[in-house]
């Protein structure tokens, strides 16, 4: 089926956020051969034949509200220890041409136009993106803030009451769904990095399937849920009964402060509980919190706590700490996600790609949620493209 | 290929350890429907069309130098927490009836004559068992002691040299290693649920596939090693580079002081320390250690560190407390390899089964390490038989 | 001042709870030289000559609307692995004893009798319970279930208010303060084990210092908040500034129930949140979850996480994880508490007892949350007595 | 007694050491009012009226081997996540000033001489820089790599033999101890800030009291013991019945390689293991590892598991894992430690200081190995100066 070794564009929605920045910096420092592609799975040798495009063959634009510029943006993540001093300079240019490609973001809640305008200007951006840098295909990739969860909206359920819905309302979809909306229209893929309704709406599978256009998500796993979903199938494969699996995740910074919303958190939590009862066929015990503690900044701290039962009912018990940077964990996974949605776009898939579960906390067209066999799926997945 | 639904001999070497008595308690109880098989693999659906003989099928006897009955031992375990106090009663029969079957172990130190006369006396007490109680087949499985580490001897590289060495030397092989050639000459499969020697000895692989018998092997993987052997995989499938990983493992009453003799460390630290190299690929940074902590009695606590980084370098930790009870994590695995090992032998298998490395921290004739992949091939071959 | 080698009664509310059963079955097994006093304050040397009754001198009764007779709750704590099956024989007598001297509980809800009446026959019950037993002092204990926080009643405030109040309405005083009020009444001291609100009203302490009897209280110091008064002195007398302190309490069986109900948490999480800001003479960020997960049965596990910074801003972390069994940790010091109370008493002290803080979350009448200092303080108050 | 401020010089053995380093760092800062004074024990208030040289009143110098300056020393640890970036630039002059008072280090293995000429040289080097700043006192610090642990030297037990065996042998005391000797003999205070030797011999202490100068140690309580001392009380204060208690330290760079030494470990180990015993009053069951883990860098990471018991034999735990700078903690205390010497010796005191007991995981003169209690005797101790 070939390769996919041209232009692609990363269009990325919340494009001056920590991981926005961190995925600019860290595509800029790779290209320089200035770090080794730590956290990048799109450079294990597994997908060496994959013919996915390269990091150097990415260009990187995006929407946003911040208007705090990516040079600058790159400085605060130096002192929050994410990025090394060192590289500052030399990643410099390349900061400066993305961020000269942001747009000033998403609906804002004064405008008060039917969303098909809005979705008219979005994709006009996209299209003004691609045709300007030449590049063969654009994946969108959402790595903004967390929404709040919203009641249905009927016009979800099929694409015509959609369209119509659209341009009479200023409020029938939320922006992350509005977002994969453009990006079909625009004949671009769209990957759901957060836990956001995004591209999952009967219409806009709808759309993406008759556009032609993969799409991926939701809610990257990069912390608590990563470890969760290599350690449930230990609990089933030894056929160990776990009694009950609690968690706490303490999250500084911008990601705490939305999540700590209880709407949002809803989200999340929504989305966290799927890897351990789908690796272990019945229901267990146990809450999942989710703290802002401001001070943490861009770490993550997770503690797990699981009660379980070997044979005549004896009760043991594994505790996890999992100490993280998000922002680090997160972007070379935006980098990855990029170049898999486009080499699926390449090879024709149009609609949810399950073989990117991989990356997900609510792998969307897959009920695998075992890190093991999703990784074994990816890999097949490329082997048969 | 058929089925293995025949009376099956399991013969435990260190027969009143706690390994052991664990594993008769655990039979009976579970043949009487009082606990779930909890912990037992080869009661998960994956294996019901595997033709495996029920634990019901099983009977009991072994080898040991201790002469406390099976009933007071289990009446021990009552004590520390292992087996259930209103369990007692209705195993006690089954505890009898093991008990009765365990003849006075293993080489005595004491002991000068030839080994091959000691190794006839061991394959005598296996047939003698096996005909008692008309079973198919008799398992050998070792739950005794891990046994020092020892210098080669030369008659090990092939099976004339040692056979011409046991008719005349007291001194030849180590028990684990008496045992597993005492069990090949009788028909008999092997197990080597320990890290002593054993079975893998070239002399002794080419007697096991002369006798047409299997064995697999080796040191049950129950604890520390089991959940590195689900993590490893993790790091390894999201390309995260691990600077270090460290182990320190507290274990009570007697594996404890067994482990805490250097000689027997050196063998356990060597197959602990496999999961993680394999795994990613690469060497890691970091010791495990193993501590007598008289005290904790049946139960053990490993506390991991892993430090990793992610991209652009940045530093972040993993860190997991297992709390286990040995036995009750070990005497299901007993069960489980008695009944692969002896469905292994109906379909004809000669040799070590690489399947089995699923249950093993060192697995004999295959180079996987990551548990679930290793469970995937378990089920992939059992199958195919 | 002499000493308190008399009969004293102890009057525990919830006298079938895990707490007073552990109570009942410690003080059976250590006056028959049973086991060792471990965990009970009163019986360290520092405390020898501080003139204490025995714990061979204490009579047990109580209050309880739960029927299981005691000697059948032993049982129950036996198959939780609280209670060792071994005394079960040794002490079913004076399980017995006590049993028989539990009176029908509490207010229930649909006694709709002016409280004065109540609380008359409550204090008729600890009358006679002291002259049946021909006891010097009774000290009554509440060691029942967390109640709900309620709004205030105007007539907390000055006694002649609350004499009135009680002398025409049903609903003036939740229950653990009807029992402090009837325990004043009858001239016993007061124990508040839990966070309810007691004795810790206005118009109760007039009464206690009018009646001469002293009280103490609240929220017995077992877990998490025992190793926060242990740590944060630590920060403290280092000048390391502490930047984030959070906990998760997992809590089985009944007190996970009871405070998971929000109402009963937001007393205990006020009493647990005095000890680190006190020590430290600063507001510090972080969350204390407490959740319920029944099947920790009588077990609970705090796990907290503190961030702080050394000189230059550097940045680091303790984590803490606490295992314990609540009845095994509350008992003891229940007993302490009864004897340290009837020797104030003795000693003439009316009102709260502040060099009891040492035992309490919410130390009434100190503000010292330092565990050693509060030690100290306590061995002092008893030297000088 | 009036107070001390005059200005003091501290000389560090080590003087270009990661400890060392951060000690010139956070001096120049705190004078500076460019970091608040975190970590150090001086400065709180508790200390305002004790009479102490202020920060601005210490003057830098001191002995190394190595010759990287403190500037290049700086910047390393600022790659090393220890002093923060903006910080460099307004420190330099004062790094480069404490740089220019550093002398060629400690006894070279290729010195024959004699050690009285030796020590001639390092006591002229100390009276050299007290002229040369005009000094009121001078404190010296060792805070180089800990040494081997050595057999005893008669010539130890009574300064008229130690100063004879000097004159004529080149190996009669340690490095540590030779530097005490030679500050005892230039009118100098001495901290042992390491576990080695140093002032800790009777010819030594005989020396400090004829001159009139205080010492004080050893071995700097930084991590898992600091965590320790305040832990152990609380089992003792609640009469818990600790069972074992189990410890692993991860530490990098230096200190880590040096102690992987297992006779500098013996060292280490034996000042380590001192204060739960101490605070339990009696022995404890469990080892303490100390594993070098290069990678880990200026970090060290301790992980402790205490199994304990409550009444009625009931097991129950406490883990805690402490993740710490060595640097940034030590660094406060050793500011700190010239202070209090610094006053101590204006104060007119001779030989050990028992009541900076609070800083050392050995405390020389002094039995109390409780944090609280120490820090409460430091605190009276000043007050009564």
């Amino acid at each position: 089926m070939g390769t996919d070794r041209s232009a692609v564009g990363v269009w990325l929605v919340g494009a001056r956020g920590s991981v926005a920045t961190t995925t600019v910096v860290g595509a800029a420092a790779l290209r320089a051969g200035l770090t080794p592609p730590v956290g990048c799975v799109a450079e294990l040798p597994d997908f060496d034949a994959a013919g996915l495009p390269t990091i150097g063959d990415l260009v990187f634009g995006g929407h946003d509200v911040i208007e705090t510029a990516l040079p600058k943006r790159a400085e605060q993540l130096v002192q929050a220890g994410v990025v090394p001093a060192r590289l500052l300079d030399h990643v410099r240019d390349d900061l400066a041409a993305a961020d000269a490609e942001i747009r000033p973001g998403a609906p804002l809640p004064s405008d008060s136009r039917p969303q098909a305008l809005l979705a008219a200007d979005l994709a006009a951006d996209l299209a003004s993106f691609r045709e300007r840098h030449g590049l063969d295909r654009v994946v969108v990739v959402n790595v903004a803030s967390t929404e709040r969860r919203r009641s249905d909206h009927p016009a979800w359920a099929r694409l015509p009451l959609l369209e119509q819905a659209l341009s009479r309302s200023a409020d029938v979809l939320p922006p992350s769904s509005l977002y994969a909306y453009a990006a079909f229209r625009a004949g671009c893929g769209y990957v759901d990095f957060t836990p956001s309704t995004g591209a999952r709406l009967p219409a806009l599978d709808e759309l993406a399937r008759r556009a032609g256009v993969p799409y991926a998500g939701s809610d990257g796993k990069t912390g608590e849920t990563l470890v969760k979903s290599a350690l449930a199938p230990m609990f089933a494969a030894r056929a160990l009964r776990v009694r009950s699996w609690s968690g706490t995740n303490l999250l500084g910074g911008g990601d705490g402060a939305t999540l700590a919303d209880p709407d949002a958190a809803a989200s999340k939590n929504a989305s966290k509980g799927l890897a351990v009862p789908q690796a272990l066929g019945y229901p267990v015990e146990g809450r999942v919190h989710i703290d802002n503690v401001a001070e943490l900044g861009e770490w993550k701290t997770a503690w797990d706590h699981i009660s379980f039962e070997g044979l005549l009912g004896v009760r043991m018990t594994l505790q996890f700490t999992w100490q993280g940077c998000d922002s680090a964990l997160a972007a070379p996974l935006v980098l990855d996600l990029a170049r898999f949605v486009s080499r699926a776009q390449a090879a024709g898939v149009a609609g949810p790609v399950p073989a990117l579960g991989f990356f997900f906390k609510d792998p969307l067209g897959s009920a695998e949620h075992g890190l093991v066999r999703q990784y074994d799926a990816l890999r097949a997945w490329t082997r048969a493209l």
